[in-house]
Parts: C-alpha cells; sequence; structure tokens
C-alpha cells in the first residue's frame, strides 16, 4: 500500500490520531496507541497485534523505509508534516511516528497458564496503578525471559501508551491476562501448579535464600500499601534486604532484581 | 519561628518558589529545590543541607505541625493557600509542600573516597542524563548501602528536583562527589583502592559470577551509547544476562542488580 500524504489536519483518516492525550485517558475500545520508532519496529517485526494505520512526519518517511516496506497491505500508512501531526495530537510527536494497533480478544487467564511450558516463570501485579512501574515490570519481564505477567483489575492496562513506551515495547512481546480479582490471580497460579512468591519489605525468606521451582509465580504490589493481608498470609512471602535506615525500592526494580535471581537459576 | 501566613502572590519572600519548572532548567546557584512530605522529613531529620525555608499550604499545615516544629529556629515557614502557592510555582503543587535547601561545599572526589571506610560500595555514573534514573540509582545506592555516588560532567545534577523526588530523598542521603571527566572518575577510584567494574550488555564476566571486594567501585552508563570504549578497555567488564531476543534494561534496574548482588556480599 503506497503511503498516503495528509495535508488537512481536519482529514477524518487522522481521527484515531486526534487528542491523543485525553483518549489515553478515556481508552480506545478495541484498539491502542504505540509511539516511537523501537516500539512499532517491535510491534510489526512480532505481529501478535495488527497495525490498523501508521503516522509518520515526513521527516521520518526516509529513515523508517524499511518499516513501512515491512507493514502488511492492508495497513496504511499517513505522511503529515511535524506541524499537522503535533496539532493532530495535540502535543509534540517529536519521535516522529506513531501508529494504531488492535487488541484482538485477550486470553484468559486459565487459557494463557494452561498454555505455558511445565517450566515457567509469571509474574502478577496486585494494585500497580503507575503507568511507568508496570511498562518497567514488562521490560524486566521481557529481559529475563518471563512467560506471562497477570494482572489484576487495579492494575494499569499493560497496552496504556506510556506503559507501552517505557516498557521499550515488552508490553506488545509478554502475553499477559487479567485477573477478576487478586484472589482470582492467585488462586489460578495455584491451580496451574505455581509455587507463589509474594514479594514484601517484611517476608519471611530472603530472596538470596529462594530456589527456583518449575512453575514460579512472583507477586509484586504496590510500594506504599504492598500486597494485601489476605494475599500475604497464604503464600511464601519474600524480602529483598535493605539497608536499616533506607529500605524503599521501587516495584519495577523489585521485579528486576526478583526476576533476574530466578532466571539465573532457569 | 512562628508560622508567617502569606496572601499576597507578589510578597518577595515568596521568590525562591517562582516559576519552579523554569528554575529547574537554569539552576539555582546555591541552592536547590526540595518538595513532598517524604522528601522534606528526611532533609530535616538528616541534617545534611540546611533548609532555607519552607512554603506549606495552609491544608497541610496541621498534617505537617511535627516537621514544622523540628525545623531550626533560623528557617522560616510560608503558610499560604493552595491557590497561592500553585500560581507563584506555576503549576499545581499538588503535594501542598516545598523548600528551598542550601547546597553547600560539595567535596572533592578525593576528599570524599579518603573519608570512606575500608570496606566501601561507590557507584560511579557516566553520561547519565535524564533525571529519572539519576534519581532511581540513588533510591538504590541508599538502599543497598552504597556509601557514595560519583558523577561525571554529562550525568544531570542529583540535587535536580526531579532527581530527589524519584530518589524518595536518597540524594540527600547518600553523598556524592563530581568527577571533572569520566577518566578523573576511573582514575579517582584506583587511586583509592577500588576494584572497578563496568557494566556493559557484552561484559566479560557475567554478574553472578562477581565476588564482592572490600572497595568496589561499579561504572554506569546511558542505556543506549553505554560507557565509552575508552573505560570499557580498562576495566573489568560485567553483563547480566538477559532473554537472547529482549536485552534491554533500565539502568537504575541494573544499578538496583548490581548492587543487590554486591550488597549481599557484604
Amino acid at each position: 500500500m503506497p503511503v498516503v500524504a495528509i495535508d488537512d489536519p481536519d482529514d477524518p483518516r487522522l481521527a484515531p490520531y486526534r487528542a491523543v492525550r485525553e483518549r489515553d485517558l478515556v481508552g480506545r475500545q478495541g484498539l491502542f496507541m504505540a509511539e516511537g520508532e523501537v516500539v512499532l519496529r517491535l510491534l510489526v517485526r512480532r505481529g501478535r497485534f495488527p497495525l490498523q494505520s501508521l503516522l509518520v512526519s515526513e521527516r521520518r518517511l526516509e529513515a523508517l523505509g524499511d518499516l513501512v516496506a515491512d507493514l502488511p497491505a492492508d495497513c496504511p500508512v499517513y505522511a503529515v508534516s511535524q506541524a499537522v501531526m503535533d496539532g493532530v495530537a495535540g502535543f509534540s510527536i517529536h519521535r516522529g511516528v506513531l501508529g494504531v494497533g488492535v487488541r484482538g480478544e485477550e486470553p484468559s487467564l486459565d487459557a494463557l497458564l494452561e498454555g505455558l511450558p511445565p517450566r515457567a516463570l509469571v509474574a502478577g501485579l496486585v494494585g500497580i496503578a503507575n503507568h511507568d512501574n508496570v511498562g518497567g515490570i514488562f521490560r524486566n519481564a521481557a529481559a529475563f525471559g518471563a512467560d506471562a505477567v497477570l494482572v489484576d483489575p487495579a492494575t494499569c492496562d499493560p497496552l496504556y501508551r506510556k506503559a507501552i513506551r517505557v516498557s521499550v515495547g515488552a508490553a506488545l512481546v509478554t502475553p499477559f491476562a487479567r485477573a477478576a480479582s487478586p484472589d482470582a490471580l492467585l488462586e489460578g497460579l495455584a491451580r496451574h501448579g505455581f509455587t507463589i512468591l509474594a514479594l514484601s519489605p517484611g517476608g519471611r525468606r530472603s530472596l538470596s535464600e529462594v530456589r527456583r521451582t518449575a512453575r514460579m509465580g512472583v507477586l509484586l504490589g504496590t510500594e506504599g500499601p504492598g500486597l494485601p493481608d489476605a494475599i500475604l498470609g497464604r503464600v511464601e512471602t519474600v524480602r529483598i534486604p535493605m539497608t536499616g535506615d533506607f529500605d524503599s525500592l521501587n516495584v519495577a526494580t523489585t521485579s528486576g532484581i526478583v526476576l533476574h535471581h530466578l532466571a539465573m537459576q532457569a
């Protein structure tokens, strides 16, 4: 499909790209927004989510020629001036490339866990509403070869624009499923034979003592309140030892330390 | 010193709080801006940097009563409406508390390293211009008991407002010094008996093989280009093994994994 040059900022084909930030807040009904060259290359290469269209600033068109050439024939590429791009999106898109992806149907928690290999590592996120943290956890999950991520209803959407960006595209790579509640997340892992670890500053065992089992699930909660007591009371709790007077770790960093520890025992 | 209520947004005593974000960009000549209750409590409790004044939204005054009571007698507290606070600062200060700190004289790199104990862990940052990453690295340094952080000229100021915030105040806790160049940073560590590790995706040894020495310095570079070849050629290089097709870690997460590994061998 040839590149379509568009001059008119009111062209209806640009509608999905209008007011990007406001749309972030209300969601996109079956679609998601991906931004930046690295993320879009990954999206196209993996092919897990179809791309509905691509919007490219004219000044980036040449540099992105091979990306455009790799697109399926039914994905239009709209080329606009940087001014039209920024005007339509509502802020400066300095990366010069946006894409609208199609979510497709998400696997159920059971279907996802059922399909994993006998030896598998899964992260379970409970109440993690911060997009940077969710993106950071996905990045670490992909870097250390975690097989899946499960999210509870209070955790933010992994396909939120900023979460995808912070994940450097890992949210488009590592499969995820949503649990109906923190309990359902925990019970799903147990039902599929996962040993469950819950990270907590007051955890019973130090991470360095933890030995990898074949199927292992790691639960992570928010930085302030942490995981609910109802969860901590039901599973093995694990702490990362810190210096006495400054025991504060970011949850994405925590995920990196834990997944690295477990991946090294693979 | 009693709390001073101020109604007039043009009151000259509010001058240091004017246009916070614009000031972030040009610097504050001997001062720095700290924000939020957690950070300001740490600033006052540690006492490493004097507080020049505190600006509190009236609605937060009661909750922060003990913080105000702990201030030295020469530190004025200005109480303003949230509207005046937001108007003066130039954006919504939803945390409701700001403070201006005094930098004081920074130690030289040699003075800082000289004063460390025989067993010491130091992080050295080269070219890390991103405030989130510098803040995140300081947070990990404090959490894992690193004794100091060294920064090269291309690394952002640890006392930049956002770096302090992301560090959750750790930038006010862990001592730091500036090196005149990446070479001077490396040579300073060597001169003071530090074994030097340079983190790099292509590093020769895997992190899990690294054994802690008494004085150990860990060099971290930017995520894209990494540490300069001139540095990588002169010291032991270390990698964090990742999954083949997604080898991408955030540099703050990297610092957490490495410092945790070394702190566990203390």
